[in-house]
């Protein structure tokens, strides 16, 4: 039975992202320290059409991320930054024209759009509901796992749901203080976990766990 | 020199305690869980006064966090539990008559109160702040290192002060929703962490790090 994997990046304080999120700071004020770990390696790199890049214990990590993926779901600060609705100059998203998913992705918005192909990516517009967009990320995947990008307030909303299988933090060694926490409001409180995997380096501290 | 260590034990969603802290529940609801992984230990077992227990992958760090170790702080709720000034009756601890301390230790309060000699454990009772406690702690550890034992609120207030030198967070794998977060009002936020040390159980994640 195919899964439904969460991963997403926090500081050790529990933030997704920083404090003031703006155009200027999309990951709010300090959120770009959460990705750095991942920016560095050449398995992230060669999905994003960079060259270089480092191997690492996390490596393994972020080649399985991608492997037995048939589709994603994301909310919509996560595709495209900022608060409201498309506009005429919708932020393109962190990846230009090339995404690096190349794989049907399900957006969360309350905003309808046409669906955007972008390369081989193509991203799909929900607007009734997380058990929606789930749904069709299930029925796009086939037989693989569905990933669940985040933002935190989609992550909460799929804990809340008791719809995950699997939940990776990727735990990064600093203190935002403020900003995004991604437990709030009680999501997934109760739920079983079963830790899975634990592997760190100087950077980055990953937490696998199968959820009940 | 002599460290200051903190060591504490948080839910993954970053609680130290539960819900709804009561007499029934001094931990809040469903906080005790954050303590199950240590109660079974033999490591811990013997200097609480009991018998048998388990041998694993956490031992050497229960034995390490005792090791070295010359004088301790903690919060006036870790100390006693519950809110208020001392009574005529006020609540023993969870320890008992013989604490397992074998140390001084400083109890942050705002009720003077005088000190408390049990077994080989002195309790002293500091109204003037958490710079006397540490400073008092330091004095009476000679060599050895301070341990800030919790909970949240004086964690808090010594990491804010920049007081800490590492810090071992036990992150227990259960989501609480709610209760008393380790990390709020923006404690620690801009310090250097350092990763020093991963361990890992079924039961419980050891995060160590060096704070700059």
């Amino acid at each position: 039975m195919p899964k439904v994997r969460l991963e997403i990046a926090i500081s050790l304080d529990g933030y997704a992202a920083g404090p003031n999120q703006s155009e200027e700071h999309p990951l709010g004020e300090g959120g770009m320290q959460l990705h750095e770990w991942i920016f560095k390696l050449a398995a992230w790199r060669e999905p994003h059409g960079r060259e270089g890049g480092e191997v690492n214990a996390s490596t393994p990590l972020v080649e399985e991320a991608r492997r037995g993926i048939g589709a994603g779901v994301m909310g919509r600060n996560m595709f495209g930054g900022g608060p409201g609705p498309w506009g005429d100059d919708p932020w393109p998203g962190w990846w230009g024209d090339e995404p690096p998913f190349h794989m049907p992705v399900f957006v969360l918005t309350h905003h309808e759009r046409e669906p955007l192909t972008l390369g081989d990516t193509t991203f799909s517009f929900v607007t009734d509901g997380i058990e929606s967009a789930l749904a069709q990320a299930r029925e796009a995947a086939g037989e693989e796992d569905v990933m669940i990008g985040g933002g935190a307030s989609a992550i909460q909303q799929y804990l809340a749901a008791g719809l995950v299988d699997q939940m990776q933090l990727n735990v990064v060694p600093v203190l935002l203080g403020s900003g995004t926490r991604l437990f709030d409001g009680g999501a997934g409180a109760g739920l079983e976990l079963e830790p899975l995997l634990v592997v760190d380096t100087p950077e980055v501290t990953h937490l696998r766990y199968r959820v009940g």
